[in-house]
């Protein structure tokens, strides 16, 4: 689940991430644009404190420094953050680290530097056109997804516009987790959605 | 010299760099607001580059994780930047760390607080009303600032509105050093400025 926070209409951001932790969510990303860097780490503290306890991993978006003050996981790397090998070096062998691909050509130059890419997970985003981020480059779409299944074994995350309608096509197609931003941020019940969600990869 | 992108108006912001350090700077910090993580690296590393022959320290604003994969040689902290205490135990001892501080109020929330202050510099902030930075709590004066001279022995560095015609108040009211923004940045000749400055020091 990737965070939101003026998507979060019906409960806080923190009770959010608590009831998808209940529902069964197996990765948090706290991603925050427009906070100043001590409430992202006052904010990143208090849902690690949520998380612990559940043992879902918290990663923070592009910021390492948050991740290392606030003890996170790891990190989620857009393609403008900083190089996936700094964030490497800077938390670690055992950090969470995983990286957004926009398109093929990320992928291609992802693969073609030294050194081969030592990540977590890629994502492909958007998988689907989104109202959630602004700036992206065309969707992936499943096609998209399918093609970069074929070249890598690197676990792919899918993340933009996945609801329950269209989770199922997703994992078909390649997926090995699902980001979810909107359908559980905006969710009246997130443990649900969350729930409805997860027994997608079991069905 | 505190770098501001948008005042470089006669030099690009490296060679603003260069020529304050070919002036005497004996220290740059590197503020950048509006850039993504990625292009904020890159001008990290070229701008300690420059200042490596110079052995003129590079500070970096706000961002710790950015100071650490650049390889520079400490952070400049400001009141909603992460805490002091988190910056020391992720640079270590010999980084070079200062904090801002806007009130009176925000020097007794730090000495009151555990652990004592292990800074490098305290900075008042603004001294003089200026027009490079918003939002700042109003300015300290001459009084203000001789005030914190007497509180302390950190070493004190002045920053806001500093230009030739002032500098010599500012030192006289106890500042160690002066920050010097738009004054350096927009300035067509900012050797000779900086050259100016320091031999306020001196006189």
């Amino acid at each position: 689940m990737v965070t939101d926070r003026p998507l979060c209409f019906h409960h806080n951001l923190a009770e959010v991430v608590r009831l998808s932790a209940l529902g069964g969510v197996n990765l948090v990303q706290l991603r925050e644009k427009e906070t100043n860097s001590r409430q992202f780490l006052e904010l990143a503290k208090h849902i690690k404190e949520i998380l612990t306890p559940f043992q879902v991993p918290l990663l923070i978006n592009d910021r390492i420094d948050i991740c290392l003050a606030a003890g996170a996981d790891g990190v989620h790397l857009g393609q403008s953050d900083l190089p996936w090998m700094e964030a490497r070096r800077l938390l670690g062998s055992s950090a969470i680290i995983g990286l957004s691909l926009e398109t093929k050509e990320d992928y291609h130059s992802l693969i073609q530097t030294e050194p081969k890419p030592n990540l977590d997970y890629i994502a492909v985003s958007p998988v689907f056109d989104t109202a959630t981020k602004t700036n992206t480059k065309p969707a992936w779409g499943l096609e998209g997804l399918h093609w970069l299944r074929t070249q890598t074994t690197i676990p792919i995350v899918a993340i933009g516009g996945i609801k329950e309608s269209n989770a199922k096509s997703v994992i078909e197609a390649g997926a090995d987790s699902l980001a979810v931003v909107s359908a559980i941020c905006s969710a009246k019940d997130p443990k649900f959605v969350t729930e409805t969600l997860s027994k997608k990869f079991h069905a």
